[in-house]
């Protein structure tokens, strides 16, 4: 079944320990749909400008991703350059230009709105918002954000999130949503915000999934213990960059691909998540998330249950 | 199999935002040791003070924990202050006294020598060295050693450790030892300093496993993936005090509660480790390691593969 994914397709400029590369393509909803692409049919809604050619176009095209809701401005694409040093859990920025991005104004392609799933990638809130407005039929909302709008738009976020159904940000954007240090308290708060579900992401640790009480179609009133999927110990990440949103991708495609959301089907999204997000960090950029097989995604979803089954 | 575990036994002053006690039983070998004995014989090699007495004794005594290698000094036990804020995975240090720790000369009975385990607790790398050549017959050997031993008693420390075949450290540690800031790096450089297993332990996000190559009798020769258990997400932590002690003591009385060390008992051993974390900081200090029941450690153990496993 079909997603529909808002958010940037931009150029990067990243320096890592491993080297550097000069606007290249990125983005959230560009890692979110070339990783969700090898799972179910990915739609996106974008805004780029004059600086993508065909050669970008064709990175979609070869992953066979339905680009007609991007919308093509007079000006420069959004552009991010960034730096990783000794912590490559964390990015320095060093410049970020809106670009054509400053006056976004998503247009959902009539063709979209027969998706049942919509993911809402880490942009502006009142944005995230217009477009879940705007596609009421969808059966399952995913989002993320991040501790700009935590913080500076909190109002605006509040809303959105009333209407997401599974949040994914990270360890330090939980306690920041929740206003609170302990990490499971914090948990429990964002579920009290809207979501249903919330995946903390733990960079190199992995992740946990925190349940509310209605998210799965069966034992609606059920308790849900939280799930712990591991992320792959690593002895080299080329480029840190992306890896978020394209665990996002390996999520919700998987769960997408699925004839219906259980405890079960939960679980091993979680790890295509992981896995999408180990092969993202191996190379620069979007490359390895061009040039996947399915066979090495499902031999390194079998090495992420090695890692932490008992038998 | 019996344990023969060498350590401190000492008062511990804890201030934490739960709550405080002054001057209780505590120490690295007395949380090892308590954990231990839930899965086999323990026998502690220590020395206290006046200030133990009957009622420390009892502690043991219940838990049948062999105490004939506790030597009985003039003057006061190890004594340790701390407090822990926000951040409960560190420990503010406000005191420590050695007092007889200070001229420990650790003395092995006799009635010890057929154990087939022992356990170096955290204590001066020289002495660790000391009772792991007075026992030459053990069949496998662990331990724990600290970021002031790494820094300022290396070479006496890496001495110590080709005679170490798990070592139980933590992120920091492992990356101190290695003086690699890769955490998968250093995990193999410290494999190469005699340890042919590495327990790298991550604090709320559970520890990993790396191998060499002959740790295991089946499949000497055999390359053995990393392997990830989890920590219990929870939502308070009375008292991290001993969190780490307690995860040695249930990893490695699991282990040597087995006929065999295969891959499989020590991931069971890992998970096992994190079950007696988990409830050693569910209460202060060693309070709710004197008083737990084998039916309730299974049942955390059953929590654990549910928070971990697909199916």
């Amino acid at each position: 079944m079909a997603i529909t994914v808002v958010g940037s397709v931009a150029f990067d400029s990243v320096s890592t320990p491993s080297g550097s590369y000069e606007r290249q393509l990125a983005g959230a909803a560009t890692y979110f749909s070339l990783a969700a692409s090898y799972f179910t049919d990915v739609r996106v809604v974008a805004v780029v400008g004059e600086d993508f050619t065909a050669k970008e176009q064709a990175v979609f095209d070869a992953r066979g991703i339905d680009t007609r809701g991007i919308e093509h401005a007079s000006g420069k694409s959004f552009f991010w350059a960034g730096s990783y040093h000794d912590n490559l859990n964390e990015a320095k920025t060093l410049q970020t230009d809106l670009n054509v991005f400053g006056a976004f104004a998503p247009k959902i392609p009539e063709a979209y709105q027969d998706s049942q799933f919509l993911f809402l990638a880490n942009i502006d809130p009142v944005l995230q918002k217009r477009v879940r407005d705007a596609m009421p039929q969808v059966k399952l909302v995913g989002g993320d954000t991040m501790n700009y709008w935590i913080n500076d738009h909190r109002e605006n976020l509040l809303k959105t999130l009333k209407g997401v159904d599974i949040l994914l940000i990270n360890d330090t954007e939980t306690k920041l949503l929740a206003e609170n240090k302990n990490p499971v308290k914090a948990a429990h708060d964002v579920l009290g915000l809207g979501p249903k579900a919330l995946v903390v992401k733990h960079g190199e640790y992995g992740a946990t999934a925190f349940f509310g009480s209605s998210i799965f179609a069966k034992d609606k009133h059920a308790k849900h213990h939280p799930f712990r999927a591991p992320a792959l110990p690593l002895a080299e990440v080329v480029d840190p960059t992306g890896a978020g949103d394209s665990f996002a991708g390996g999520f919700f495609g998987y769960i997408a691909s699925q004839p219906e959301l259980t405890p079960s089907v939960f679980r091993r999204a979680m790890f295509y998540g992981g896995v999408m997000g180990s092969f993202a960090v191996e190379r620069f950029g979007t490359e390895r998330m061009q040039q996947l097989s399915r066979e090495e995604i499902e031999s390194r979803f079998a090495l992420f249950r090695e890692l932490t089954h008992l038998d």
